[in-house]
């Protein structure tokens, strides 16, 4: 019970991450077939990077192929219904949030199963996070969203980071999960909301050549 | 003997691909490390990402060099020679086009080879055959293949999908290769010669800020 | 003693890559989890694609943290006092350059560790001093080093080249490292220095539509 409440929140996860796969493929004006490949891509991409590089192979939706028939459930689904949505770039940005809130935990979990210790499942749970975006982004021509001037990788790492320390500090699995979610899309959230961003490098005066 | 028809096929695909590295180098005005850089990595690609999925490691052409070498070999012969044809931009789409359908089908069968069930062999089909061309655009800096609205995946999908149905129906390997293979390259060169494209995404009326 | 040279000079290469994606961030005017993110994926880039190749799994950074520690306090370094260097573009290419000449050896040492032979060998170096630059180049919205018109994968496949002779003409491997390096360093800083490039493939005459 206590694992499937993690397994419910990385299917979710993964869930949201294929709609905004499939949201971009919208904008792009794609086919059927190229909103299941982003939406996929999309949903499967941070996790895919994180069992490869621990070496946890074949990747889990090889093992599991309901993983990746729910991304193509998902975002068939969007091909269908998505022009309905009234702003689709105001549902991509806040469901990649929960998504990016979501895997910056399930990611972190899951990289603790196989043996990692902190500072690496904090950092696969970044990549879970923020890789299935990155290659949505390439793979649709966009700007990569860690170039935008946002808080964005600073979300994932900071719920990353929540839910290993209250582990650390000898709180339950299912209250950490929850405090890293929370922590990361507050965070999120503020910064889509009121437009936050962190103090930015800055050229000093004299240097107009960088 | 059967197995040598797939190998063969196999590595006809990843020579043709070569070729489309080399031709996107020449586009690009490179010399002839970068043609022999984007060659094998357009020919390697695609089966180094699906080795990576199934675990399969080390990755194929780490185990059997001959391939990296026939890669190499390949683009160089294009550096000298690509500039005597009449329409490099047609002998790459069509040379891609039969990379393409090769691959949608040998992709599978190694994939079932290494135990994959039909739904991960037909995804595993897909991303061999796509994953050389998408790498071979975004190193080479052109807009990725899959972006472009024609039938592109779509001809990787049916491919795959004809082979892994015809061994389900019971027939043998080499005609459900054959079968696979004239499926996608009749509707990638339908594709290409009529301007075919499936039904795309399009806005409703009222959205103009999608 | 003999090995820890080598692994020197590994732990340089990753600082001194670490380093150039800093420069990139700070170039984009980044926050200091920009900094840390494309500091890492550089200075572990390469080594990261060259385990996955050849199945050493986990990663060497998975494995041994305190490789990803180093990246990411170069690049919080590198975020403070970045601003005070005259050029940073000059510094960036001259750090990328001693990066791409330690990895192009280091690189290969480490794929014969794991008991690649000559060719794969060389690849897999190649592969290590250039992977962690173009991904950084692509995920920094840069052009891709590789299709600028320098002598840059060459220096490389020299380095790594001039290594694996001199261990197969029966050179002890720290002199075998340090020929390599020299070589690759030379013909990068020649290549910077004097803008050499190899002769590129260059359209005939009649031929106005490539």
């Amino acid at each position: 019970m206590l694992d499937s409440i993690a397994q419910f929140l990385d299917w979710f996860g993964l869930c949201v991450f294929a709609l905004t796969g499939a949201l971009v493929a919208s904008r792009k004006q794609m086919d059927i077939v190229g909103f299941a490949l982003l939406g996929s891509v999309t949903g499967i991409g941070g996790g895919t990077i994180r069992d490869l590089l621990m070496g946890a192979l074949p990747v889990f939706w090889v093992q599991k192929p309901a993983y990746l028939l729910t991304c193509v459930l998902v975002s068939c689904a969007a091909f269908f219904v998505a022009h309905l949505v009234q702003s689709r770039q105001r549902l991509l940005i806040w469901a990649d949030a929960v998504g990016l809130a979501l895997f910056s935990v399930t990611g972190a979990d899951i990289a603790q199963a196989h043996g990692a210790g902190s500072v690496i499942a904090i950092a696969l749970g970044v990549a879970t996070a923020t890789f299935g975006g990155i290659i949505r982004d390439i793979l649709g021509g966009d700007v990569p969203v860690i170039l935008r001037r946002e808080i964005y990788v600073t979300a994932a790492l900071l719920g990353s980071s929540v839910f290993a320390l209250c582990l650390h500090l000898g709180l339950a699995k299912n209250p950490s999960l929850a405090a890293g979610f929370m922590a990361a899309l507050a965070l999120r959230a503020a910064a889509i909301s009121f437009d936050l961003s962190l103090p930015i490098f800055v050229n000093s005066g004299g240097n107009n050549n960088p």
